[in-house]
């Protein structure tokens, strides 16, 4: 996610010059049939690129409004995570108890309660490296694995799924508590309930992240745009040659073509919230604050420092 | 669904194979009365091109966007059916349960849970046969009989809709639980809810798949876009037949009819995600990952294989 | 609803044959005014045109965007109406049950839990006639007095709204249910809810019925309309009799009338979905789907047969 | 509401005379500009009329379609108080109850269960009346006040949100009954949950009638639309001018700009639903219906009247 | 957020300043260009103008529709936490009780639910405080501090996001409630789903506030406007100075451009509703109201006057 508002130009261009580049060749094109080759009187009515620009802004606002929508879905899917974590720990410190006829002592309690929240802890970063599809060793046994207790660690190791194995461990682990006297069955069920709406937002990142924005949208968008791109120059070229400026043919096409393309690249890259993009959902900060809320909760002196912007102004 | 971004050319030409045609004979004909019979003067105007064609792009943005909406939204559907799936799982491994008093021993506890989670693969197999359409006996013997036990299979053999059938039998294997034991009253309820989960996402998939889109927008629209189409090369061919370019008319005429009737044959594709076409919803991978994922959970080894895109890029 | 894509000419002449007329009448108005009494140079920019045109085709959009909300949301509340009634039934079937302790015997269970299921269809087809203004006596008697039990048909039968009552007697049969021993309060309590649901479905559905969308929306779209047929000739005119083809006035004229006026009168009849029109809500064919699913799972052999389109396509 | 479909020329003109009088006025003057100054040549370019009347025509779709948001959103909201009035009824007298060990009698329970409902009515009506900020004391008590038990009526009094105030004592209420033996703490809960839904559509109805649209959509549009009113003549006057029609001027431009400007008002109207104005959502008609439901469900005698539309077809 | 319909000036000038200075030079630049340097024949198509300001126009529309969605998102949000302030105030009220078996006496109990609702406005005005990055220590003190128990207070001294904090106390309280009788767990469990729907909204608002609308969509709404701004004097030159009212261009000009500007800008601050900008969610009132009601349920009298909108028409 972009924090600040700084324009970066290298970037744009990095991204655009392909564009740019078919833009001049086009309108060079245009430039040589009607001066060299002699077609001086070659000309695309201007309406038509009025109805094809009017016909692409209008399929551009509907496609960039629906990708717009994934990603702010995507956004309150990982709030929805950061607010059931917030709960689950709740529940767990308020809910999970000695039962004074059955258990033993308060210290048993409170390993208990720290294993629920540390393997939530882990559950999130699963959850965040399968999206952006991070598989370095040292991440996961640094966020993942270091604070899981053995068992849970051994439970998961051969999973292909590990994320939702940790949640389906995490019933196991109340059940236990259950069995041990911590809860009872109606709170069972209420914590159960949160690990219900965690295994929906998990499940609805995995859609968003396994379902790409449908091709075929794509596919004609950018049809509709090189079409609108292709007839430019020719329709520009007379009118500016007709005033003794056909030169003018060049700024103006590639300036109006690169903003449309712009317009259109942007709602691609919208649309894909969790692929290690500048434009990404900030799943690491996100992360990060749901680590400090449980440590602090927790009243654990563990929580780590608050993650801030890089220089360039972007926090993923 | 279309994976990879591959454009499969002759796809296209076979889809819009009619419409290029017809877009094409109109050329003609304009051709035919402008040089041939003399009605050279035969004009239409421009602005009124203009206006079709930014009523066309309005109607066809908005169809659109309820399209996508429609196959977004069953989407949404089939991923609430992953995560139903993995609850129900969940809450069956920690909430089904050896009551000390009345229960027997563990090895009834496990079959009790693998026949309540296999009958559920079942249930999912089911609705997506019955989505697709797929009656083929091989297949229902394959994924949905295969694990039944063979008391229920009987009872859904004559059944209209058996998917529907496997829920309500779900319901009565949970009161059968609660009847020996295995289950307390509180938690059938809450496991109860899980399966009312499911029943909603059934009903929504077959509204969708039994609902079409209003035929009434398709017929306007279609309309509205022949109505451009005829009369798009009445008023190009006037302005290049000027700048002695009359066959401009034909390339020019084609495209832009072509690059609208590709907008308007997607929307109307995109309505229907349950069709067997290559845009539909992915059914087959999201059933095969219920499966790994529940197979995995009960710690069984007889998890299917991970299904890969087919070399078009498809997975279905 | 309209399931086949028969496009029935009549039928559309019939519902725009007003407005056809509306639109010639203007054109040969304009016809007399340039030729016969002298008006030869009378003229509307074509450029109001096109921004009318434009203002309409926007305004249309968006009304038709919602009209179609409306109609597919009504779609959804009688999907969820098909949801819950499987649900109903299957917590009906699991959950309504011998209490060992104090019932008699399974008999009294059966006619228990069929007086509910059969009450409950009977609200399905109330709140079907109630919304479909159908009052005809034998069809209350054969769908819905039938198969309640004496005491229940007693008690709705001063009632305004049958349907509401019905379910307030679904609850007082349960508290019947929970003073005999079959439910415990808490199984009570889970059904309850279904009943909430039923109930939100049914506010829901009068909701769209006895709220007409607007009437100004409509207003000032008709007079939108008006303006843009009541000025296309005189715009067309002078452009068709300059190329000396001034009859052309009359096809193209009353075409794009014709088009925009049937894209507005298609959003007025999608905004009503209850109205016993051909493109309804089909409540015929979703009463007999949960008539079907409801007597398979209670095992009775008294299903209906299934609904099929009628002769044109139609499905109400 | 608007409940039959009769347009009204007196309302429609004495809304729109100001707009009109402004409209005729820069016509007249565009006019003497024209004719009697000299300033005959004059022009506005008529693309940007164009441009700027597809911009408006835009921003009044949004804007419009936003307003109809908050006017349906208004009424579904009604909608949901007219469900759960059914359901809170439906509740009431199927879960409060003579517990056979500790209650008293018959007689007792009745008047508990009247209470509750009774209080319910009141709480809808002095909802309806804090929104359509009615303070008439003769409304109140016909409708309020009158059938509150003498306590709640006290406690009530001096407080500035009545509503809010209702339906705290309502939970107070039942706590009696719990107190009292009349219901159990699992279906106190129930009730309670619906008391929780009913102080949703409370505070929902409260934010829509107190956060106005935001003024500066309104400003903008105003100011949009005020441009477009002021170019148009001039862009008119030459063009009319030159084929010797220039009084044309006059019928177009007032009758273009009063389109725009009524759609501009219809949506400023649309947004403020509980206004007593006629387009509000019809709370008269709802607080009726729910009163005629409740009465009908305690087989009480009193139920009032059905609403009738007045003979404008309006129906508050 | 702006109550009256005051429409400053001044404010309006500082907010455009920088646009209208940048329209007029360039402007003066086109101007200077074409009677200064000769390049008099000079012309930008006017085709352009419209398709770039139809583009702009529909690219704004759907930016600002996405803008007032968010701004009135936020203000759902805090209307949630209104009416679950009302709901956990009711049900503190009448759930928190005297168990007749093992209490001591009311005047604990009195104490116990009025920590239970001052914690609970405590956590409401640090919500508050949080979103607007107010850290003076005398708010601090006086809205949020005072009425805390001071181990609450303690416990919340060092952790960053004292509003979770709050609310895990609050699930501690009533966790203590339960180990001293005063609830039973059932109750306990229908108050903390009350306090996770507060965790929700508190998480909803912090998405909202720090997640910033796509920067990338902001710029290119950005450069299309500038392009259109640039572009417009070129085009409008020519014809203005045909009419020999080459002045007119200045006007008309920064007119068209302001208001589009406008409509820019006013969607970039539509789209942040937490910043102690006149737009914002109306906080303080919304607290205030909340802090009335609550108090007069508690029949206390130290309930804050009515917040009243400052001259200006505003109320924050």
């Amino acid at each position: 996610m972009i924090v600040h508002n700084k324009f970066d130009w290298r970037l744009v261009l990095r991204f655009s010059l392909k564009n740019i580049l078919f833009s001049l060749s086009i309108t060079a094109i245009a430039v040589i049939l009607h001066f060299v080759l002699g077609f001086g009187s070659l000309q695309m009515p201007i309406a038509i690129i009025a109805t094809l620009g009017t016909a692409l802004a209008i399929m551009l606002g509907f496609r960039n409004g629906s990708a717009y929508e994934r990603w702010w879905e995507a956004r309150k899917i990982w709030g929805g995570i950061v607010n059931d974590s917030r709960t689950f720990t709740r529940q767990v410190l308020s809910m999970v108890n000695i039962n004074q006829e059955t258990s033993s002592d308060s210290t048993k309690l409170k390993t208990v309660q720290e294993d629920l929240i540390f393997t939530h802890i882990s559950f999130v970063y699963a959850l965040k490296f399968q999206l952006r599809e991070n598989t370095k060793e040292e991440d996961w046994e640094d966020k993942v694995n270091k604070d899981l207790n053995p068992e849970t660690r051994e439970l998961i190791t051969s999973k292909s799924n590990k994320a939702t194995q940790l949640l389906i461990q995490q019933g196991l682990k109340l059940k236990k508590c259950r069995d041990e006297g911590f809860i009872d069955e109606i709170r069972q069920i209420n914590i159960d309930n949160t690990l219900t709406r965690l295994s929906d937002c998990q499940g609805k990142s995995e859609r968003i992240k396994h379902t790409p924005f449908p091709k075929a949208y794509e596919i004609f968008n950018r049809i509709l745009l090189n079409l609108f791109i292709l007839f430019l120059p020719f329709s520009l070229l007379p009118i500016f040659s007709e005033i003794k400026a056909w030169w003018l043919v060049f700024p103006v096409s590639v300036m109006v073509s690169w903003v449309f393309y712009g317009i259109h690249q942007m709602g691609i890259l919208m649309a894909k919230p969790f692929e290690n993009f500048r434009w990404d959902v900030p799943l690491d900060a996100i992360c990060n604050t749901i680590e400090i809320d449980l440590h602090q909760a927790m009243e654990s002196n563990k929580a780590p420092e608050k993650l801030q912007p890089n220089e360039d102004g972007i926090l993923m």
